[in-house]
């Protein structure tokens, strides 16, 4: 907060830059205060509207801490590049981030099978058309939450930029290394036949997230 | 942690396993409590021996908080894998996370200008006698902390399979789609002359993370 602050060039303000960072990325860090210390974990986690869904295991103590109204922030950054400058000073990383702060509230009935399919085809678009619905034993062994995103409870910011330019141009180069996630070729578990093709949706994902 | 004790096989304990993963990344979320409050922020950090070095700006209020002795936890994050099974229970992902819990101290003189060479470096290996040094006025605008790594502080969970085995092969492929981070070709600032050529250590670093 305080280094918006200072480079108010890096905050975002409008609520679209928060839904662009919160939907390019998957996997977050949920933090909150236990017995007056801070907790941390990372979560898979995916956007539904004005709100984050997770998920966790009822089993988590802490989880259900969390989920009971323990106040959170929520935050995922990605690193978009390494910013080459004269100095090590003015040296610096492109990034998004965002914070969202607030409180969870769980997910019962319907709107846990709802939030959990979700949550699958936004790791893997589609998936959930392609495999059984979640049995009542899967469903009673999983918690699903909802971070509701409100109005000045959010941060956003975005670096992404080349270095501060120099008073004086040192005829050194100096730019952007930029860095991007991509996907592999998918990797079948061995119990799985040769002549087995990936569903579509394995497909696709690899295919929009290919080198 | 509650994780930890429900699904015993993605924590390690090994020292060597935690370094390999705070080594493995350049940026991290600071966590601390502020108010009763979480408080997270993201930063760019690297590993020294037995601690963890950060930065920031001194004119930061939060973060000469955090310096002050606050608790804190620093998280590291990685997906490496989107783990697609028969089930959406048992889809997951693989990932490498660490979470080193302590309190900040910060460095002083010379100490100062060690910590932020070595922060330079670890993102940009050989960067720092490439350039000038610090001058007193960037040493003054800029707080070096360190976080101690102690034993029995930190936590590294780690997973790194296909998805669980199905009690019966249901002949559908299953396994997992592989992600990771690649640097893209340099891109010179807007002022730098289409002659000159990227430094040493840029190269380095473009051929190390290459596609």
């Amino acid at each position: 907060m305080d280094r918006i602050r200072r480079y108010p060039d890096l905050a975002r303000s409008d609520r679209s830059d928060l839904d662009e960072v919160l939907d390019a990325a998957a996997v977050g860090t949920l933090s909150t205060v236990v017995d007056g210390l801070p907790w941390v974990v990372p979560m898979l986690y995916a956007r539904d509207g004005d709100r984050i869904v997770l998920h966790g295991s009822t089993g988590a103590g802490a989880l259900r801490h969390v989920a009971a109204g323990a106040p959170v922030a929520f935050s995922v950054t990605m690193l978009d590049g390494i910013v080459v400058a004269d100095t090590l000073f003015d040296s610096t990383a492109n990034y998004r981030s965002a914070v969202v702060r607030g409180r969870l509230t769980a997910f019962h009935g319907d709107g846990a099978v709802d939030a959990l399919d979700l949550l699958s085809d936004s790791l893997i678009p589609g998936r959930s058309s392609e495999v059984r619905t979640h049995t009542k034993k899967e469903l009673a062994a999983t918690l699903a939450i909802a971070l509701p995103i409100e109005p000045g409870c959010w941060t956003v910011k975005v670096r992404d930029a080349p270095p501060p330019a120099p008073s004086a141009n040192s005829g050194e180069w100096v730019g952007v290394v930029p860095l991007r996630t991509v996907a592999g070729e998918p990797e079948p578990a061995p119990w799985v036949g040769e002549d087995v093709r990936e569903p579509e949706s394995v497909r696709r994902l690899v295919a929009a997230a290919r080198v």
